[in-house]
């Protein structure tokens, strides 16, 4: 018998005590009962992105809170966007869709980019208004430092305006959206947040609000769902079952402190990746997200998921994620996003030992374990 | 001690055992496991719809499918909305943002448009490619024939596209997807099938696909759902317990027969409507739906929702919905979509009829439950 376990970056696993409020009976989305609940967790989505403005709240995938930045915020706009993996470019393909006259700064998968490369690219390109960045690249597990960038593009240029993809970054790394002056980031409920997947949420700084200019969108209007968002209410039925579950995890969020959060992460994942390199595996992003860890595959498995993965998961009840599009068959990787405690890395790592000295990749068991509980423990 | 009781038209009631499947631990949406629960859920929904084609699933709510529907399939075209409440100029908004030259059949609030009205309009506009409908138009608590226009339209053009707004009416209204010759039918997850609000659902006829043609949107992009579809897969993350529940509430229906419960809907609603009748009060719909009942609110309540909801709800523990917009102060509706049967129409009439009788508006109790169980049990 083995538990049945989750270790991948969206869905991530959802703590007990927020899985049983899902089984909850239905509330109405008009009365005060829920009014009251979506105004406590609006204080509380705050000070998750540490920001004074209210956070929106969407009912759909994070991909729907990337197109309604840019649906709402951007007009044939001239943008640059840094990519290095699938998400970067899902930054790219949205953009382009909304006629925006976009420039690529590109990198390898696996990299990510500095701020003196963008600084670069801006003194050359002056024309550029917005800059589109991935905080965590879920695609090849890569971070990029925000913070930096911000106030190096700030200094260079404050009209700029900096959007960033936080949707496996928002809880994992530190996000300070009113001191970093980031203009609009978007994370999604499957992720830190530690819920199923069906909302997304949007902090947008104020000066947004003077350039916004929805185009098209009907569903995705923001300036609506900000209005509605006044009195406590949502433009159109929201996914109330997920919302009121929201309310418990946030308060979770809360009780630990979001700079314990953070440094939790931070430390699973240094966890992970010295247990990783100890095992005489390698890793595959250069600077590693605090939300996941991504490897590649060791060469003895010519398919990473059903050579690897699925075995995997059958041998130990572990589920981890295969690489995306051209990593497909090159890399495998580990979630710590969300609800993972240190007990959580020692699991999953011994799991993966187990599995390596099964399948002759390493020859004796404990290299792996011991490392991660110096990370750990000391 | 009351018990806490739903009769609104969406959020619905959700059964014990769908919420119980909301409190299971997440699964992974690019695992086989998820693939199965998928494709068997994709042809419980054809069954829904009648039609042997797949019904896409969209996470969001039933308004991004309305939207999703005008994006891809429309493209500066002539579309005729008949228009009898909010959602019917939902359709007009829709399709006003996307630039299509619309053209309006407006019928009263509480009234329904006739086949013959349509020919006729028809007939002097025919440059009109696409009619949309709305099945149910719960904001009036409404029916149109959609079987007797589809008949009459696709007789005079059968060029013209019928677009169907069934979000209130699927599964409790007949619906003949394949039969009827009906080109988009959108519906939510919180109406008839059940579940929470999240996830929404568009059936499209073969020859949608041929004028398929995505202006601008990159969430709702429909091509790219069905594309995925037949892998059982999605595009972007959904609302992998929402979809794993949804599994569950249509099996519910599968083994009660479509055809089952629609004529359960037809008989609950026209018990709730002659008790409604018989207690002195006024339908407000000229063909009411089967989805809910309006009615006018008596004029002793100055105030619906502070007057009468609040206090109906503070007496009896159930939450009844107010009119929307122009109706706000006008009508109260009391909901029998989905997960109901002949006990809760005694419930909820003899509820009504207490709070009546409190209220010096009645003055003997029994008639509204007498003539429910009139219908109900005879």
């Amino acid at each position: 018998m083995h538990k049945y376990r989750l270790f991948t970056p969206g869905p991530t696993p959802v703590p007990d005590e927020v899985l049983s409020v899902l089984s909850q009976p239905m509330i109405h989305h008009r009365y005060d009962e829920f009014q009251e609940i979506f105004k406590n967790i609006n204080s509380k989505l705050s000070y998750l992105f540490q920001t004074e403005t209210n956070v929106l709240t969407l009912t759909g995938s994070g991909t729907a809170a990337m197109e309604a930045i840019v649906a709402n915020f951007t007009d044939k706009s001239n943008v640059l966007i840094v990519s290095a993996g699938k998400f970067g470019e899902r930054w790219l393909h949205i953009n382009k869709l909304y006629s925006n006259n976009t420039f690529v700064l590109e990198k390898e998968y696996g990299e990510s980019v500095e701020s003196n490369e963008i600084l670069d690219f801006l003194k050359k390109n002056k024309e550029i208004d917005y800059l589109f960045l991935t905080h965590s690249e879920t695609s090849t597990g890569a971070y990029t430092d925000i913070k930096e960038i911000a106030k190096s593009v700030s200094g260079f240029n404050s009209n700029i305006k900096i959007i960033v993809d936080g949707i496996t970054a928002i809880s994992a790394h530190e996000m300070r959206f009113d001191e970093w002056g980031i203009d609009c980031v978007a994370t999604g409920s499957q992720k830190g947040l530690m819920l199923p997947p069906g909302l997304s949420f949007i902090a947008v700084s104020k000066r947004m609000w003077d350039i916004h200019n929805n185009k098209q969108s009907y569903y995705l209007n923001l300036k609506l769902a900000a209005e509605n968002l006044k009195k406590n209410l949502t433009p159109f039925t929201p996914a109330v079952g997920l919302i009121v579950a929201l309310q418990k995890a946030l308060e979770l969020i809360e009780r630990e402190g979001i700079e314990n959060v953070w440094a939790r992460h931070e430390k699973l994942s240094r966890a992970c990746r010295e247990a990783v390199c100890c095992l005489g595996l390698e890793l595959f992003a250069v600077k590693p997200s605090f939300a996941l860890t991504s490897v590649k595959i060791p060469s003895k498995f010519s398919n990473v998921f059903d050579d690897f993965l699925r075995k995997f998961k059958a041998e130990t009840g572990i589920t981890l994620a295969a690489g995306h599009g051209e990593l497909k068959g090159k890399i495998f990787r580990i979630s710590h996003l969300g609800y993972y405690d240190e007990f959580d890395i020692i699991t999953v790592i011994s799991a993966l030992e187990k599995f390596l000295y099964k399948n002759k990749c390493i020859k004796s068991l404990g290299a792996g374990t011991t490392a991660a509980m110096n990370v750990l423990f000391k």
